[in-house]
């Protein structure tokens, strides 16, 4: 799978979480731009980049409710309509946008009745509309909420979590996050100290005998599951 | 009344739509501002024109289901927290926001099933999103579709359509949009060939009349309804 990412963010070298986010960028698979590093756009490379990418992720922070001025300035100047219609082709057809965003407000502020009254889902409606135009499949939105009041333990998890966002099969169900962590393991055992590797290689392997046994036992609860609904 | 209409544009002069809307400007009471025309906002004058305006439109034409560029500019310039939040003091509490934004598909298309399966009311979800943070009182938008394939009619209506949403007082109840034709007709009749001054006077007085009428009768009516609903 080959992943884009595209920033938004004025100040991005300020920016604590955007920077976390690019050291925590997957080694491979994955290429990332800054949409305002650049004064004017290279329509034809930008093009060529969405062309090639499986997965189209557009990072940012929201500014009252919305991206940043320069994802509207890239989509102005890059997603001209014979691009995103191709003359009824959709070069775009069947590649997946996500969206990254981070807010300085809980999550729990984001929801009819909540401080910002409206869900973080409704306030992505452009984007997804955008996908719908394209004929793009829409992956749920991720979103950070007050990055700064992470403890280490949960930044770890976020490591993982925007791997997974930006590189893991959709959707997002056992079965593919199952693979996901399956075909990471094998490296990351063979980077493990001499010691440990025993005990990595027994994970490894207790993680693929279980993937089998998980799976079969999946289909005997979808069954047990869909009697439950008549 | 007070009203700013702040107009996000980025080819202003080569707009149809966005000319006619300048020319049918009422001509009293109404400050326009181009935003694509500063480089960088004098933050200070910006936010003294919120102040002193009593009715905030903001009026673009829609770029992949969102505005141009400059409106996000301008807000993320212009909006800081402490001039929205003003230490909660508050300084655009009650103040109407309105949008005013051209499409170049039908209205048909902005529904759930509908070409672009979105409403014009959820794509305005940030900027509602912003009046409910601002305490400001949200305005239902005005969209304007397909504005070159309207016909002469189609076009002098919308110049009462737009004058009236940026001048009469909300909501667009009859009682308020008699209050405003009533109030603008006698300088119209003024303006009259003097032949026709004594039919324009015949109308204002027959207008004046029915407005008391149809006042009685709307007490009746909703009498009527408020039984009818038990």
């Amino acid at each position: 799978m080959q992943t884009l990412v595209l920033v938004a963010h004025p100040h991005l070298a300020d920016s604590t979480t955007q920077q976390f986010f690019k050291a925590s960028l997957p080694a491979t698979g994955v290429t990332y731009e800054s949409l305002d590093a650049q004064e004017t756009y290279a329509v034809d490379r930008e093009q060529a980049a969405l062309r090639q990418a499986d997965r189209i992720i557009l990072q940012f922070p929201l500014y009252w409710y919305a991206a940043p001025a320069s994802l509207a300035r890239w989509e102005a100047a890059v997603l001209t309509r014979t691009f995103v219609y191709g003359d009824r082709r959709y070069p775009l057809a069947d590649k997946e946008l996500g969206v990254v965003v981070t807010t300085g407000m809980p999550a729990q502020a984001f929801r009819r009745g909540g401080l910002e009254n409206v869900t973080i889902d409704t306030l992505m409606a452009p984007l997804a509309a955008l996908a719908h135009r394209a004929h793009m499949t829409w992956l749920p939105t991720m979103a950070v909420h007050q990055f700064n009041y992470l403890d280490e333990t949960q930044k770890l998890q976020l490591v993982v979590a925007y791997q997974r966002y930006l590189t893991q099969s959709a959707p997002d169900t056992l079965a593919n996050r199952q693979a996901w962590f399956a075909a990471r393991l094998p490296a990351m055992v063979a980077k493990l100290a001499p010691k440990d590797r025993a005990i990595g290689k027994l994970i490894t392997a207790t993680l693929t005998q279980q993937a089998d046994e998980l799976e079969a036992l999946m289909a005997t609860l979808a069954m047990i599951k869909e009697q439950d609904d008549d």
